[in-house]
C-alpha cells in the first residue's frame, strides 16, 4: 500500500518547496500542513529535533529537508539511475546548500555591519562566488542535456 | 574490479575523517593525499567546486564530504538495510551538521564581538542547544542497541 504523507512546515517555500515539487512531479497525494507562526513555539517541542520541515510517513515523523527530499526522490525515480548518478545528485544538492548558506550568512551580517569590510564581502559574493557556482551548475545542466540560460 | 580511491584533503581531520573511518571500517585501500596549505591556492582552481575534500573514484573527482561518505557507506553496507533506515541515517547526519554549524558560527562571531548579547548566545548554546541535541542522539544510540554515555 502506498504510504501516507503529511508535510509539516510554515506557510512558506523555504526548506519545503523542493519536497512539494517532488510530490507534484510524482503526482503523489500528501497533506500540506502549514503552521501559523503563533502555533510554532508549542509545536516545536513535539518535533523530532525541534525543527521544520517534518514529513510524517504513515504517522512516523522524519526531519531534515534534504534527507526527506532524497528519500522521496528515491521512491519516485528522481535520485539517479545508479549509485554514481545518486552521488552526483547528492554532491550538487550539498553544493547548492553551500552557496545558499554563504549568501544567507552574508545577508544576516550585512544587517549588523555596513563598513568597508562588509562591502568588500558583498563584492566577493556577487562578483566571484555566485557567478563561480552558477557557471558550474550551468555546465552540469548543459552536460546532462538540460536547458541552460546560455542555450538557445 | 574494485574502484581505485584517492582522497584529497588537508592534513587534518575536519571534513574528511568520517570518510577515512569508513575506509578503515571496510578495510578498503585508498590513497590519503594530504595537501600542504601552501599548495592549496593552486590546487583550488582544479577542484570541481573549489573545495575539499574531493574523492577521486577511478580518477573521476567528486566533491562534498557527506555525499562522498554516503556513497561509500552504501558500497560497504553502512547506510541502512532499507530506504527507511537510510532516511534515518541521512536525517541524523544533517542534524549533526546543524549542531556543528551552529557551534562554528557562534565561535566565529565570538571572536568579533564579546558583548552581553554574545554571552547570552553562548549560554543558550552551551546550556540549551548542545544538551538538547546530545540527548536526542543518545536516545537514538540507545534505541538502536549502541552504547550511550548513560549505559553501564
Amino acid at each position: 500500500m502506498a504510504p501516507s504523507y503529511k508535510l509539516i512546515y510554515f506557510n512558506a517555500r523555504g526548506k519545503a518547496e523542493h519536497i512539494r515539487f517532488i510530490f507534484a512531479y510524482a503526482g503523489v497525494d500528501y497533506e500540506d500542513e502549514r503552521i501559523p507562526q503563533e502555533k510554532w513555539p508549542e509545536l516545536k517541542r513535539k518535533m523530532p529535533f525541534g525543527m521544520l520541515p517534518v514529513l510524517e510517513i504513515d504517522g512516523k515523523p522524519v526531519g531534515q529537508s534534504n534527507a526527506i527530499a532524497r528519500h522521496l526522490a528515491k521512491q519516485y525515480g528522481l535520485a539517479g539511475k545508479d549509485d554514481w548518478e545518486s552521488l552526483q545528485c547528492d554532491m550538487l544538492v550539498d553544493t547548492l546548500t553551500d552557496l545558499k548558506q554563504g549568501s544567507l550568512v552574508y545577508q544576516q551580517r550585512e544587517e549588523e555591519a555596513n563598513g568597508y569590510e562588509e562591502q568588500e564581502k558583498k563584492i566577493i559574493l556577487m562578483k566571484e562566488k555566485i557567478p563561480f557556482y552558477l557557471n558550474k551548475f550551468e555546465k552540469v545542466v548543459s552536460e546532462n542535456g538540460g536547458f541552460s540560460v546560455g542555450s538557445a
